[in-house]
Parts: structure tokens; sequence; C-alpha cells
């Protein structure tokens, strides 16, 4: 796997850093490259348009968007590329993520996104990993270690147990 | 005033137009000159950004834009022009129209789209009205009537009434 | 343009004013004169019928009006005048501001209320600059620049990031 | 008691009409004199006033106030009474009356509307019913009958059961 | 008025008191005396029955009764009295209230419940005092005072803005 | 077993009866005698109080509870027992049972209600099966066919499918 | 009664551990043998499969499993036993545990599970002592007298109220 | 492509067929060899188990899961396969789907489900088309296709408006 991203993660704003830290962390356990751009589709609509319509060609296979609110970032990438698009629903001051969650999930027919939980960034980056170790057989087989040793670390919980 | 629209009015989706009718209708009831256009910011985003960002130059002075579900054309709309615009969220099979209301109405800072209620097409094309009434004192004269017109005929259902 | 307010700002209370400041502040950036007043619409409704009913023939042209739980100040503002009447869901201890938007949003046909998002107050503020800017061409050229200079400043969030 | 009202019944509009004959019929039954009115806090807020403010005088004891979307006619009427006023929150098209419930129930501290449940016609009749029979021992009485009545009739349905 | 109790005021739990206090407060303030008891009808239900089919005979008119989550108490208050009964829903750990508002709000036809807003402990008593004032023209009297007084405040708030 | 019932069934109203049909078919299945009343907690609080201290030395070990709205009936009857009581929300006009489900689901600690889905008629019958099959080892044996049986008709779906 | 556990209680993750504390003590309280567990059904579907199929052959007659966010420990345990598995949802970070309490109480016909409030850890306890109680005459008699000292408790608190 | 099922589609219950016919529908469109099972995750846990585990190997690269209510069905499958997993909730009686989208969106760490709509079987199939086109240039080359062909249809809806 070489050092150009394949995994190309936007968010709306920096204030989403904190939450979509987990999904750096996450990916690059994995070894997977990665990009992390700000990019509104509100504020600036012709970077992100760009950014959307050149990821496939500059080598980005699954994108992440992250955004709050009415959040339309993951679902205006998805109309501007053919690649699969991963959305994070962020929470906010108010309505615990509803707002962005509806504003994610309920995509019209025709373009899809790819949801995840409510500040579930951890599970957007492994949804990413899953999705290139399909073609990836050392990603793959990465991943299937990954699952048996958080399978063993949830059973370590039982040690300390003690009533 | 002349006919060249001064109201556009965009829609994601040609389901919408039933719902849609009573911008019309109302929008005629002042002869304001108005366009109509379907238009989806998730399937032709370059239609639509080429929509939203020539608007003002062509003589538009308000857009009302609705869609449904993850409704994301008012916001996208909104970020690409400079012009006041007024989002409809409309209902569909499921969720009464609140993921609609959620993506439209929860705008982050920097962007705002004017909400009106879930299928609240009727008062879209009357907000439309009142804010180039601003600069019409004809447009505002008729308003008022209207106003009035409205208050006579609340009135008036009493008139049946026998309890 | 002169100092006679053109927009004018109802609270229902003064504990909306931590929120409501940033609707003062983005209006101030704009050199737009506006007054604030708290009005309750049910403690003191003569008072606030009177500001209603002679807000045009004082020169304001737009009404923002904030207010929380069952928030009934922007909409029986709307049923006092003809101007355009921006209405802003103010959260409180319970409900996440839900009431507040229910109770604001939904209005029934015939009497708009444009409303933001809950503690929208930002983008309340640039709703009214956005509709006043429509019949003033200076005000309408800051709005443009204001708009590249959220571009901007967005962009420039991506010069510290480093993954 | 004399055959002038003393509950007086408001809706803002006349579609409302359907699901308060159940306040009307129950009303009714106990002969409590009572009148209806459309009256609209929004279309028509001076003759709303005017009712409110002299309904006391006119020898109104409780109001009824029924209406959906964003509800604030009860709200509106309690700020310009001192009468006890019950809401009824009315369902429309979408929202389930959870956008009527939220307008009617949340009122802010100092201005009360004693609430019912969505569409709760009957009760709103029932509860100002005990409320006038608080000062009238034959309605008192009546009142206290109509529960037996309406236990037996509950213990009634068991007749036909075969399980 | 006499010393004798004319409210009764029931909680589920102490750990509602913090909340009440304010319809303590309020109902003290219109010198209308009352009795505050902590009953559960689910851990307490003979002595909630006892208080509740006794009321009335002892001179209550008015109960108010306050619960969190499932909240049963007022209705099934109302169940076993003809007086009109008063419903405070109480916000939890969770779930912002809306269980407890659910569970009183919605009683079914034949026992209503007068419902005031989650927390809204100084509306209940409000209530109160504006069902015992009909039959009391002082109570009455210093309720419409209490309301001039509250416009009052209300607009001594503007003194000290400065926008 | 014999045929003194040992699970009794509560309906708050006959309406509840379509939706508990499926309670009694299922629990036919299993041969395990029932009773089924209709005891309002609201209407007939002593009938209902007498039912629910006397059901267990009747010989009743599980009480399945139904009601809509704000349904006391579960937590009203868990109360006045020692016995498990199972709860079924009831969906009604509007709310889609969300009401009933907070209503039922949210007890306060000390008085647990075993809440199955709303309008979950079936589940609540073999919810009581599996717990009268805890002593009763003919009828365990009969639940776990009834799972083996289930599985079954789950897999035979696949027999016609032809994609 | 043994010391051989009769309750089994399941959590999907330690995180768990502090609101399940409440069920750990009341179930002591009755002195009742019980065994806890961290199993996730996700993490670890063959360790959970394989306590779900033997618990009963182990002499476990009911289960208690707690679960936050999507959560399916419950619904998958009560899919591979015949006992009575009872549900406890826990609420996280957002959505006040309206995702787990939908995750498990909305179980489809044929799979049970006995849902409790959010977090209602202490309920699920009490329910899973009532349900052992059926064939245990001294559980059952401190049962009853459970209730007696939470309803002395609750009249106590009457004790120092001074309004 | 071979005829090889590169797509597994699990169904809870074969009521879900008439929503899921829109994936299948749409994978046939681009030539994609699928397998379509009614596999119930809580009745027939050891068939889901031994298709989870085995699907890698067999071929499927994509897993697209639909279920209801507390639909467990797409998260159960994540935990026991390394292959991507989208979960379509399917809406029922009451609740409008917001059961099966918390209980599919709301994943705990470590097992992500790519969610998508309500109902939004065609986005499913269309999020599984475009995952495989990543490692597939003929299906990628359709889907650009499938994308222009979605826009132009977009576009024709404006020939016939006529306002």
């Amino acid at each position: 796997m070489s050092d150009k991203p394949t995994i190309g993660i936007l968010m709306g704003s920096d204030s989403d850093l904190s939450v979509m830290e987990k999904s750096f962390a996450v990916i690059k356990e994995f070894d997977v490259p990665f990009e992390v751009k700000i990019i509104s589709a509100h504020r600036t609509p012709e970077v992100h348009s760009e950014y959307s319509k050149t990821a496939a060609e500059r080598g980005i296979k699954v994108i992440i968007a992250a955004a709050g609110m009415a959040a339309h970032l993951p679902g205006v990438t998805a109309g501007q590329t053919h690649l699969p698009v991963i959305g994070v629903p962020i929470s906010g001051k108010n309505l615990d993520g509803m707002d962005a969650l509806m504003s994610i999930v309920q995509m019209p027919p025709g373009i899809p996104v790819a949801t995840v939980a409510v500040d579930g960034a951890k599970n957007a980056g492994l949804l990413a990993v899953q999705i290139l170790a399909l073609s990836d057989p050392t990603l793959s087989a990465k991943y299937i270690q990954f699952k048996k040793d958080m399978a063993e670390a949830s059973m370590k919980k039982n040690d300390g147990l003690n009533y």
C-alpha cells in the first residue's frame, strides 16, 4: 500500500475534529493512508465540488464526511462522486445530533450515504477499512485479526468482576 | 412589475409539485412573476450551482426551495447565492417531514434558510411576497389588503355556527 | 443608510439576551441600525400589539422575534404586521428547544414566520440583512464580501491540520 | 344556572369543529350554557383581544381554546384574561399534534394554560365543568353521578366477553 | 379565607420538592392555604386512594399532583375525585420529562388532568389560584393585580438595555 | 394444569380487544388457562384495586395489562400486587403509541412493569408463558418446541423465493 | 436456596457496570444468587451464543441483559433461550437512551424481551425476583415485605415536610 | 463477472420483501449477481450465524440486511463477518421505522453498519454496487453512466412544467 491517500476525510468545520480523531486513530491502526480536509459544502461550495469530482482520479476510494446540524456535506459529496461516501452525524449543543442524523441518513433514492451512529467516528473509519479490504488481502487479514483482538479484549473485562 | 420572474421556485423532485401548487397559487394572487424549476442538488449539482449563482443577475430576488427527506436543496442553494432563500420541508411516506424540517431549519451559522412549516407551501409564497413588498408600495398595499380579507373570511366562519 | 432602525429585535424575556447577542453582533458588522425590545406577547400584549402595528410606519422593515418554550412571540407579531418576521427558537432547560421550534415554524397558512435554527441568532441577523440588501446595493455588496470572507476563513482552517 | 354562557369555546379555524363537537356534547350533557367562536389569534388579533379581555365581565368563567400546528390561541388568550384557560391541541396532517401540544403545554412561567390530550376535546369540556362545579353544588352532584355512570358503563363492557 | 387548605399538593417523591417549591411560593404570595403531601400512587396506593376520595369533604378544591417518569399520580388522583386535578410533569435524568408529560397529558376521555409545562410548578400554582378566584372576588382582584405587576416587571427589563 | 386461570389479562377499554386477541390466541396455543377483564384504573379504581390485590390468592401468577394513551393500568396494577406484571402499550389515533410506551416502560424504581413492544400483544402472551414454564416442565418443553416450530416456519419462507 | 446462580446478568460493555450495580444491590437484598458476565453479542457472538443456550441447564432461570445504543444483547439472548429475558436500556452520551429503548422494547412477534425503564437497573432486579418468587414462597414473602417497607419509607418522607 | 453472487441480501421476515424489491431491481440493472435469504437473527440464530461466517468464503463481498422494529439483523450480521454490512431500516405499523433506524444506525464502536434511509432499499443496492465498483472498472463505468442518466431524467422533468 502506497502513501497516496485512499480515504478522504471531510469535515464541515474544525469543531468536528475532536470527534473525528477516532476515525484518524483507527485508520492509522490499519496503516491505511488518508487525508483530512475541512471543506464546507455551504461556505466553500466550489472547493467542495472540485474535491468531490476529482477524488476518484486522485486515488481516493472511500470518502468519510462528517457534519453537524443540517449536515449536508455527506449527501452533496455523494451527489458529485461515484465513490462510496460514509456519513458521520456530529452532535451539537441541542438536539443530540438527531438533526445531523436525519440530514445524513434520510438521503433520497439515487444518492446513498453509508451512515454510522451519531458521533460514530471510529465506526466510520472501520467501515472504510472494511471496504478497502475487499480488494486487499493483507488489509482483510488485519481486519479479521482486529475483530479477534476486540473479542479477546471484551472477554478480558470479565477478569476483574467480583460480585 | 415586469414579467421577468422575481421569485425562483426550486423543487428537488416533481413529486413535490402537488404540495408546491399552493405556493404558485398564492404568488399568482399577488401578480408576482415567478419561475418553477425541478433541480436536484444531488442529481444535478452543476445545473443547480449554475442556477443559484446566476439567479441574482437574472433578476431573481427571493428563492423558494422545497425538498423532502434529507432535504439539502434549500441549504446548498443558500450557500451559492446572497439572495434570501426560503425552505419548505416536504413530508414523505415516513417521519412526517421531521427529517426534511431538521435538514432545512438547522442550518449552521453563516448560511441562513428562512424555514416555513412542513408542507407550508402557501406561507413560503406569502413570505416571498412580504419580502418583495418591502421595496414595492403597490405590493405592500396588496399584502395589507390580503391580511384584511383573511381576517374577514375568518370572522365569516362564525356565521353558520349554531350551538 | 440613516440611524433610524430598520430591524426590530424582540425578545420574550431578558434571559434570551445571551443567545441574541449574536444577532446584534452580526447586524452591527453590516452597520445596519436596529433596535432591541423585551416585549412579551403574553405578559404585555398591548405593548406588543402597539409595537407590531406601528413598526412599519416607524421605518422598521424586518422584525426578528426570539422566544423559548411555547414561543408565540414571532407568530403573534406576524399576525399584526405585514412586515417579514424572522423567528428564533431559544432552547431552555428541557426539550432542547424543540418546543420553541414547533411553536415557531409550524405557523398555519396565512401567517408566515421565517424560522431559523434553535438558538440560530446569528443566522436570524444575516437573514434580516439579506432581505434589506435586496433594495440596498451597498449592503448587497457587503453581503457578497461577507460570504467571500467566510469562505476564506473556512479554508484557512486547513492550515494547521497535520494528520 | 341561567342561559348566559359561562364557558367560552374558541377555535382558531372551523376545521377544528369536528374534533371540538365532543366538547360541546359533554358540556350540553351537564346543561351548562356555553358559546362557540371561531377567532384566530393570528388572523383577527383585535377581535381576539376584545373577546379575551371582556370575557369575564360578560359572565364567562372558563375559556376553552383549541388550535392546531403552532397553536398560540390558548396561550395568547391566557395572556389577556385572568380566567382559567383550557387548551386543546388539535392534530393535523403531519406530526400527530405534537406541534400543537408543544405550543400549548410549554407555556412560560406566569401564564398557565390547562392542557389536555391531543384532540382531547371531551376532557376539555369535563375539566371546564369540574371547575364550574366547585361553586355549584347541583353541578357537582351531577359530576359525581357522571363518574358513577362512567364506572358502571366501563364494568358493563365485561358482559359480552367470552374467552 | 380560613386557614383550612383549599389546595392539596401531592408529589410522588421528595425528589420533586425542589421543583415544586415554585408552586408553594406563588400560592403563598396569594395567601391561599395549601397542604403538601408525598404520596406515591404506586408505593402507597391505599393512602393515595384515601387522600383522593376524602379531599373534597376536607375542603380541598383543587389538587396539584407532580410526578416524573411514568407519572401516574395526577391521572389516578383524577380517577378518584371529582375535583379538578392539575398535573406537573417533572423532568428526570433522561428524556427531558417527555415521559412524564406523555403520562400526564394524554389522559383518556372521561378523566381530565389539567397539564402544565415540564417542571411548570409556578404555573400549576397560578392555575389553582385562577380556579379558586372564580368564586372569591378578593382573590380575583389579587390575580388581576398580579398580572399587572408581571407586565410592569416585564417592561422594566428594557431599562438597562443598551445596544 | 387445572382450569383455574393462572394468567389475568386486563384492558383499560374494550377498544383494546382487537389488539389483545393475539395474546389470547398464543396463550390458548399453550393451553394455559387465563381470564380477561376490562377494568379501568381511572374509571373503576376500586374494582381494579380489588382485582389486583386478590389476584395472587385466586391463583393468578402473571398479570398482563394493556392500555393506550396515558397508560397507567400496568403500573398501578404493579403497585398493588407482588406478581409480575406485563405491560402492553396500545397505539391510538395519534402519537403511534409513544405516549402509552412512555407511560408503561418508564416506571420509577421499586415498581417494575415488564414492557413489550407497542401493540406487542403476542409477545406479552409468550412472556407470560415463559414465566409460568419456569416451574412447569411440560409447558417448558412446549415452549422449546414452539421456538423450533417458529424457526422452521421462518426457514420455510425461503422456499418460494425466486430472484 | 442454594448458591448456584438463578439469575444471569449480561452486559454488553463494562461501561454499563455503574448503572447495573443497582440490579446487583437489590438482588443481594433478596439473597438470590446471581452471576455477572460482560458478553457482547457483537464482539463475542460465540461466547454469547454458548452462554444463552446453556443458561437453563446450568440452573439460570431469568436472564437480565443490559446494553446501550443499538442494544441487541437482550433480543439476541432471547432468541437463543426459552428463559424469560429482561432488557435494560442504558443511556449514553447522546439520545438519552431512546436508541437503546427502541432496540430492546420493539422486539418482533415471537421473541419477547421484558423491558424496563432507561437505566432501570433496580427494577430489572426486582422483576427477576418477582418471577423467581412465583415458585419460592419464602422469596414471595420477602417481596411482600419489601413492598410494605417501601410504602413505609415513602410515608416517612412526609415527616420533615414543613410548609 | 461470474454468476456467483457477490451481494447477499438478508431479510428478517418475508414481509420485508415488498420494500426490498427495489434493492433487487437496482442491482439487476447493474447485472451484479446476488442472493436473497430470509434469515431471522432471532428465530434462526444458528442458520444466521452460519450464513454470516461463511459468506466471505462463498464469494459474497457485501451483505445487505433489512429488518423492522428492534432490527438486530444488520448488527449481528456485522458481528460475525469482516465484510461490509449495509442496513436497511424497514418501517412498520407504528413509529415510522424510527425503532428500526435506531436499532441499526446506533451501532457501538467496533462493529459498523452502513445505514441507509428508512425503507431505503434502492440506495442499499446502489451502495453495494458502489463498493463492488471500486475493484471493477466496468461496473464503475456503469455507475458513472447511471449517475448521468439519473441527472438527465431529473432535468427532463422540467419539460412538462407550465406555470
